[in-house]
């Protein structure tokens, strides 16, 4: 364990916070802080465009972000099942330690437990994290108001496809790759811009339509979802339609949704747009002051109906 | 899952920060804070003195306090396997709400995640910490030094006992519990009555040698630890015996060691002495410029040995 701990999990993580060494690690850190956790137990461990160790640091950064934090520190729990392979973990950790390092942040206290072949599924991460805010905007649900616009930064369901594509051996004409990503750089640049942002929420295992229901359900307003400004990509669409998946409620891990007034849309699109990750950022919808808690999927044939959550998960194991 | 959070997860954990019920929740926090985490994997669920949901709340806000801070906010994260027994995670839930609620702690942010039969065992918990850090003492190793005395709060080896008992059936003629304790109360009264303390460590799945050990090294001082000064029951001891363990290398949870100057040894003693903690505190040894980052047992017989880290774990799946 020492031997594992010394060579392959802490030397990629490697900061003088880190280095404290004890059974806490101290940190400054400003007066109000964002403080998130997730697990993942995602299966494959690695897919198209990403591995659980990606997912893990980009996940966690992500919900930091949507409250309007800067991403500051990472704390890391590992949960190791006899006979995963070395090298296999090691890919992980220096994914993980990649991923941390480009997005600023320091991984600064972590444990690892190891458990009996058979009773977990390879490596199980758990990743919690601070973030500092400086923005005195209060991003939340209870902010989003009638006449926001809701802005996604790209298409939908690729995490999701690229998942389950791979966990079931399916081959598609081309390689799909999950949009999993650090979403904290371009959440700071629309912050720093200034604009007047009500609410943010990344979009996970449910995909885009549980993200909204959900947001809807806590603002209590209505919300009105143009179902042709939803951008899926034809393989998506493809892969969805073969596996009877509907890619609105596919997951995602690099997409994310804005609320703020319409006056801003078009200012705010433009600075998404120059950004890698917003290149396909569209308004998608309208908060109403009608159908209260509810979403109205507008549909290309010009009807509307509905959406309700789906009484289970279309895709477990899924982050 | 809904239901599973809303009836079952949610509700005993239930304060106002929670209830922000957003990506991350946004906490007020001080200038210098802890941070840690800690996966709890142990075997069996339900022990005698404790459930994996007490270790999991105390062994987070141990590792808080041994660095000085006051624990404030806990996140924590489920795995949760198929067929696990509602009533099992009921039980849980309640004994970490219960255990938090007692030391003053809210759990503002969670997650859960469910894995298919076969793939965890039962539940594995993760919880992150954050404390305060009000206190200008720098409790660390590096701050140890020659002339220090090693106060311990009690005896050692229960929790190790308690579970190897639990989970292999074994029937001593008492039942012998686990210590698995919140220290954060007793901690906060030593540093609260100004005492100088140089660095604190609580015992856990190595027990008291491997601290020490571990303590030796990284302070590079050496250590004089005296045999006859550390208090095992008889339960413990004859447990120990039957099944080859060494009581200082067997599990704790609700021990730590202090160093701190010697001049101070008698009223920190005191003190602890009359905190429910601390009744059986003693000096079981000191500091001492010979002897670099080496842990010397003198034992009863008059003799000396160095303590060296066995190259496993005596009890795997204790913590």
């Amino acid at each position: 364990m020492q031997r594992l701990l010394d060579e392959i999990i802490r030397p990629p993580f490697d900061n003088d916070l880190l280095l404290q060494w004890h059974d806490s690690v101290v940190l400054p850190v400003s007066r109000r802080c964002a403080f998130t956790t997730d697990s993942y137990v995602i299966h494959p461990l690695v897919f198209p465009g990403g591995d659980i160790g990606k997912l893990a640091v980009c996940g966690t950064l992500n919900d930091l972000a949507m409250v309007g934090a800067k991403p500051a520190y990472l704390g890391v729990g590992f949960i190791l099942e006899e006979g995963l392979p070395l090298g296999t973990l090691r890919q992980i950790v220096d994914s993980m330690a990649a991923t941390a390092h480009q997005a600023g942040v320091m991984i600064v206290t972590g444990d690892t437990k190891v458990v009996e072949k058979g009773k977990g599924d390879g490596i199980y991460i758990n990743t919690s994290g601070i973030g500092h805010i400086e923005t005195a905007l209060v991003l939340h649900p209870s902010s989003i108001r009638p006449g926001d616009v809701i802005i996604l930064n790209g298409d939908v369901g690729r995490h999701g496809v690229a998942v389950m594509a791979s966990r079931e051996n399916l081959e598609f004409e081309t390689t799909l790759e999950s949009d999993c990503a650090d979403l904290s750089g371009l959440v700071g640049e629309l912050l720093e811009a200034g604009f007047p942002v009500h609410c943010m929420r990344d979009l996970t295992r449910g995909g885009l339509a549980t993200a909204l229901i959900e947001l809807a359900r806590e603002s209590h307003h209505g919300l009105l979802l143009e179902e042709a400004s939803v951008s899926v990509s034809p393989a998506v669409r493809g892969a969805c339609g073969m596996l009877g998946l509907d890619p609105l409620f596919v997951a995602n891990e690099g997409r994310f949704v804005t609320y703020l007034p319409e006056a801003f849309a078009d200012d705010c699109l433009l600075l998404m747009q120059s950004h890698p990750l917003g290149r396909n950022a569209r308004v998608i919808g309208r908060v109403v002051d009608t159908h209260s808690s509810c979403v109205i999927l507008q549909t290309g044939l010009g009807t509307t109906r509905r959406l309700i959550l789906p009484s289970g998960e279309q895709l477990p194991r899924i982050c």
